[in-house]
């Protein structure tokens, strides 16, 4: 068995806020995996969910671990430069607050930086040096 | 442009002792992509990222949220309730902070929750609900 990632869960204050801004970034909804109190999201190879806060931390057993934003950057890798823009300014729109407007990158790609009502930390980058296909990274060995 | 996720950049204090306690977990370290100061795992359709939680704080530009562990919990969803209990085993041996211990879910599945050295949380689950292809959940519409 391989090791992997499959679903990342963002814990938030008010699911539906935060369904309604995901959706608003280009996010697939599933409805039928979806309940009110949380949102499952294809997300390229991997699911995105969302769920409260408070039942995640209760969940995971880690009321000491949960506050901030946890040292964690969650990564969208687009084709070109432009892509990179036309997400930033979709999510400026969606509500996101704007880390790092885009530029170039010390190490030699295009990137900018975003933060979700609830701190969570998201990039969206440019890396020429890395082959992308159907939005999957594809690393050399 | 569908909106997906491709990487996940973890915050760590010590960028060798995380690499080698990933690579205890299971998850292949690209060589080729890697350097001393940022190490890079295939984990499965998405990139697992190692680097310094400082650096990686700059670089997002986002000081004031960076702490704690963000209510974000990583999950790899496994094919049966021995392959979680398996794969938290492994995670103990390799020095992983059990947070909760295998066994049954609220929501009919089974799953159990680990730390790293950084308060990153991981969840292993079987969820037998949900289908699972070569680690990736195919969500229904």
């Amino acid at each position: 068995m391989t090791a992997h990632v499959s679903l990342i869960t963002l814990g938030v204050a008010d699911v539906a806020r935060a369904t309604a801004f995901y959706e608003a970034l280009g996010f697939k909804l599933s409805k039928t995996a979806s309940q009110p109190e949380v949102s499952f999201f294809q997300a390229g190879a991997v699911v995105l969910a969302l769920w409260g806060r408070d039942a995640q931390k209760e969940d995971a057993n880690a009321e000491a671990l949960w506050t901030g934003n946890g040292g964690i950057v969650i990564a969208q890798n687009v084709g070109s430069e432009h892509d990179v823009d036309a997400v930033m300014a979709r999510a400026e729109t969606a509500g996101a607050r704007i880390l790092r407007p885009t530029g170039k990158t010390f190490w030699g790609g295009y990137n900018g930086y975003f933060a979700d009502a609830d701190g969570h930390v998201w990039e969206i980058a440019h890396n020429p040096f890395w082959e992308l296909a159907d939005g999957s990274v594809k690393l050399p060995d």
